[in-house]
């Protein structure tokens, strides 16, 4: 079940029992849907990750704390853009509490049934005046069709240059459909473990909150958590699904249907996580790693992100410079034990290293590969079985010039 | 003994015993020196610290076998810029040893007591036709005077604009005067656990090589290991002291001669390793990191390290934003156990961040501070009484210009 991209929002399957409103509250900038609010119509199974940073954001601690509380039985999400609420202290917490009780008045359902998500500057008190008109607003817009979806996947953005979201309908093993839609937003401060990413699914499937949390993490694992634009992993990252159960649909531990449900599941997510390392800050083109014969799949995604985050390798490809000395560098940094005797690398089908020793190459071939829009490089350790593939984009003068004066 | 830069090479000590020659042997590019040798007069008391890259290069091997093999007796070190023969297999080892045989036939050392060393592109095969002109030629250039020092710290440049050098003359306990002298080079590929940096102290002090070598790693550790521009370990980073016993003034363990020996080797490392971070490929300004009430040395490192290795805390520098959120995220990504609420964080004098609660500040004078030619950022963290120092420079789009066009 390969997506294709790019995609047309008009394709997306919407699964029922969702909305979708936005609002212009210029918490920083005039003129651009700000806040943003995804409702299910009743209480869902819900699932999410978030992210390791000691200076976690305030929504962040508050979003798990209501997970806990209402035993994974959530209904809805708040998210603004342009503050992060991370390094805020107390008036921080104080702000996401009320961010979650102005919602769930508006919606009617109860405040502890509410995640809260923040994306943008980090240090910075959110403005609850705009705020408290946002929510208000965003509540009067809500509505179930894809143009109040898309609304939602461009309000979340912040440097981002276009929306990311991906969705997919699978038929279950006794004819019965199910529908899956997610978006995210990323594009600095990209180094999930949990990223600046927020992510949601929904989904109309009916699930076991354990059940979901569990495939949940493993989708995240493998999708999110492969995704790297800058090495920084950010405050606020939460990636979230919401599961109502409209579909009557159920899906259990251990059936065939889990089996297609889990993959559908990754297929979007990964989609999401390659449309978020593309659109990374300033970035020309999409890089996919493919780190082959590990010994562990941790392995390999360690020594994915080690040349993910090469700021080496990332300016030669933008440069279209064939300096694959720089990947071997790479993995050799790598806190892993590798053999480099055993390493072979190939840049899309040319082979450059075989078995630690380097092979000559046609520098014209390589360029052609470089030039094209997504560049695959593929190592393998020679050390076991397991593999991981990680996304990430290259590095521009562009990124400089974004981040060198993102506040001002 | 805090060493002033800039320095001026005509007030540099010479320690007696050494000379310096180079040639142009045009291994990558045309008409600048690339090829030095370093020698003694006499086999030297010797110490070095190598990258610990699993793809270290060949003459990184070589010349720890070397140093083994002559149990740190060592005469001399020969150093190409333009290659840096790493990845390159089983000739590229063969070529490490002809460069070795070459020099001592001209030198009149034996082989073993040659240090290599190799810097510039991986993964290609050194010109060992152009390579033993240009040793053959450096030979013939040898001289004890600064300008054969000079011109010797200019061949081992790659993408550094200028060459960095650093020397102490100190007077001992009894009276008698020891010098060291040190050059180095590095720009990019920066981050040495051992860095693509290269170090060279002589000293004409008379100490045994054991106790040389615990000085010498001490004082790594707390300079060259301090410093990163991009956070590439390199494939080739090699630190290197020689110490003659020409002044025959004799360093003993556990004497106060020691402990003013081991301080002035400190601050001329940690002068080359500012130097360093200053001339970091496209850098505008240098970065001084202070972590302090940490647990320990280790700990405090490893903060100052993932701040310095954030892009988003180098571009802020660069672009004159005070976004000091970006600070506080990159010590919450830290793989240390941190709490948030005993973190302060300034910029120069300006308190930004105070027990985890941001502090007002005033945007103008953040703006004159990151004005400044060297810009202080301290951290501490309130977990104990250990500190470390970590030197790193901004992030521009010179750097991607440098980078995306290396090789070619």
């Amino acid at each position: 079940m390969t997506i294709q991209l790019p995609f047309d929002f008009a394709t997306l399957p919407i699964p029922s029992g969702f909305r979708w409103g936005t609002a212009q509250a210029a918490i920083k900038t005039q003129g651009r849907p700000d806040v943003g609010i995804l409702t299910s119509d009743v209480p869902c199974a819900a699932a999410a990750t978030f992210t390791q940073n000691a200076f976690a954001a305030a929504p962040v601690h508050y979003s798990k704390a209501n997970l806990a509380q209402t035993k994974a039985q959530m209904q809805c999400v708040v998210v603004n853009s342009g503050c992060a609420n991370a390094a805020t202290g107390e008036q921080g917490f104080s702000n996401a509490v009320l961010m979650a009780d102005l919602t769930a008045k508006t919606i009617g359902c109860h405040t502890e049934q509410v995640f809260v998500c923040s994306t943008g500057t980090i240090g910075v008190q959110l403005p609850m005046d705009k705020m408290t008109i946002g929510i208000n607003a965003a509540s009067k817009d809500l509505g179930h069709d894809v143009s109040h979806f898309e609304a939602f996947a461009r309000a979340i953005m912040t440097t981002d240059t276009v929306p990311k979201a991906a969705g997919l309908a699978v038929t279950m093993h006794d004819g019965r459909e199910i529908k899956l839609l997610g978006c995210c937003k990323g594009s600095g401060m990209i180094h999930p473990m949990m990223a600046t990413m927020l992510g949601y699914v929904v989904t109309d499937a009916a699930i076991d909150p354990q059940f979901l949390q569990e495939m949940f993490s493993r989708c995240v694992e493998r999708s999110f958590n492969c995704v790297t634009v800058d090495g920084d992993t950010s405050t606020n990252d939460t990636a979230i699904i919401l599961a109502s159960g409209a579909s009557q649909c159920h899906i259990n531990h251990g059936t065939a249907d889990a089996l297609i449900f889990e993959q559908a599941l990754l297929d979007v997510m990964q989609s999401l996580g390659k449309q978020m390392a593309r659109d990374g800050e300033g970035a020309t083109k999409l890089i996919e790693i493919q780190v082959q014969k590990a010994r562990s799949f941790e392995e390999a995604r360690v020594i994915g992100h080690q040349i993910a985050n090469s700021p080496l390798v990332k300016t030669a490809i933008y440069g279209h410079d064939a300096n694959w000395g720089r990947i071997a560098c790479a993995v050799g940094n790598a806190p892993i034990d590798v053999d480099s005797s055993l390493v072979n690398i190939k840049l899309g089908n040319i082979e450059l290293l075989a078995s630690g020793q380097p092979v000559p190459f046609d520098e014209a071939l390589a360029l052609e590969v470089l030039k094209q829009d997504t560049v695959i490089i593929n190592v393998t350790l020679g050390l076991g079985t397991k593999e991981a593939t990680v996304w990430t984009c290259d590095f521009t003068e562009k990124y400089i010039e974004i981040n060198g004066c993102y506040r001002t």
